[in-house]
């Protein structure tokens, strides 16, 4: 499975994605879930990737081959606005779709991918978009202040509580980590190290980048000191119901 | 769809479940999932509900029908063990399935469903058990303090933070109330009012119940109470990651 989540805010987008793949319950492996393809002080984009491996690393790799071919159809650094990146992803999804598609429903394989695209292209605003299995795809507008893709449930309360358009990047970025470890906890098949990308609007530079592995400092104060806070939060309220039970 | 949730603690067992059900997001109603079978002083059973609305009134159905027949392979009232009592309820399952699946099948409407059991039969222990579509059925045991039918996801991270055996009652329905605000606050389509029952064991008399309508003053205040304790527990941890963004 999977877990990635993009924040987009006032002050600039957070995202971050987990790193475990598995091909069976006895096959697990760690791959990078984040791609990032940017021209300094021209364009940045920044990809997060769920679904079947093979599929998603064919359209980084199809990605990565278009690069400079100079149209705007399938370049990404071609393309002339974030609505553009977003329709070449979903391009190359529906071309790795069309080649192998049919080869592996034969073999019953689950062959979909969803995306997060988050990037901002001179001239233009930070965006961020989420792309579907079919190629098509939504943006992140008014109340929308977030997508995630892949095992999405178990940390969705924790963002919903917390995120607003106006909350800083480094709250956003805590808020991530521990709807991730509210995920982990409830899913082996969701693991660290965590890729964790924080880009400053406006700024079409790289973004502040880290991965956090399981004994990263600051993550290991998240998960401990958000059990511990929440017991006590937990203990603070309502205490008497007043039943007779 | 449907959240129940089923506690065993030391002390006894805590169960509540959502009142909602939905044939189509334009077809909304209010249907009980929470149902009893007892004698005083000799044995209860307590049942939550998931799944299709006709095949699980259909299961309750039978097991009225079947009350005091005093066949134990079918009358709850005749059983000798809660291991009975679980077989019993699969068999009813088994039957109603038998009954309407293939008709339902050629519609293709979904119908499968699922229950909590918690009960005791006088001479025995207090025990929590899951029954699955096929009637089939897994009880609590060491380590599984609880179990969760219909929408499970977006109220586990809680139960699995504050749960354990020596948690007492009103802790144990606090949390639940906790699970079933996450849950409702994501999912429409799982909506008060709450049926909630504290039976304390070794009782064998009817459990508290009460049934938690919206405006209800304990649940407002927990629902309010635990936002603004969220808020406050996130505050207070991992301020500073250290991080040049």
């Amino acid at each position: 499975m999977t877990y990635c989540v993009g924040i987009l805010l006032d002050e600039g987008v957070v995202l971050a994605s987990d790193s475990r793949t598995n091909a069976g319950i006895d096959r697990v492996s760690t791959f990078r879930k984040m791609f990032t393809f940017e021209k300094r002080d021209d364009r940045f984009f920044t990809m997060l990737t769920a679904g079947n491996l093979s599929l998603t690393q064919g359209v980084i790799s199809l990605l990565g081959e278009w690069l400079n071919t100079e149209d705007p159809d399938q370049d990404l650094f071609a393309v002339d606005s974030m609505f553009g990146a977003a329709r070449v992803i979903g391009k190359a999804l529906r071309q790795v779709h069309k080649t192998d598609a049919g080869y592996l429903q034969q073999q019953d394989v689950d062959f979909s991918a969803s995306f997060i695209l988050a990037g901002q292209v001179r001239g233009g605003k930070l965006r961020l978009f989420q792309v579907y299995d079919a190629g098509n795809f939504i943006e992140a507008m008014g109340d929308t202040t977030y997508f995630q893709i892949g095992e999405v449930k178990y940390g969705k309360p924790i963002l919903d509580r917390i995120i607003r358009r106006e909350t800083s990047l480094i709250d956003a970025a805590k808020c991530a980590l521990i709807s991730f470890d509210s995920t982990m906890r409830s899913n082996v098949s969701v693991g660290p190290p965590i890729d964790l990308m924080i880009y400053k609007r406006d700024t079409l530079e790289p973004g502040f980048t880290i991965r956090l592995e399981e004994d990263d400092p600051y993550w290991q104060t998240i998960r401990e000191g958000w059990g511990d806070a929440i017991h006590k939060a937990f203990d603070n309220i309502g205490q008497d119901p007043g039943w007779k039970i």
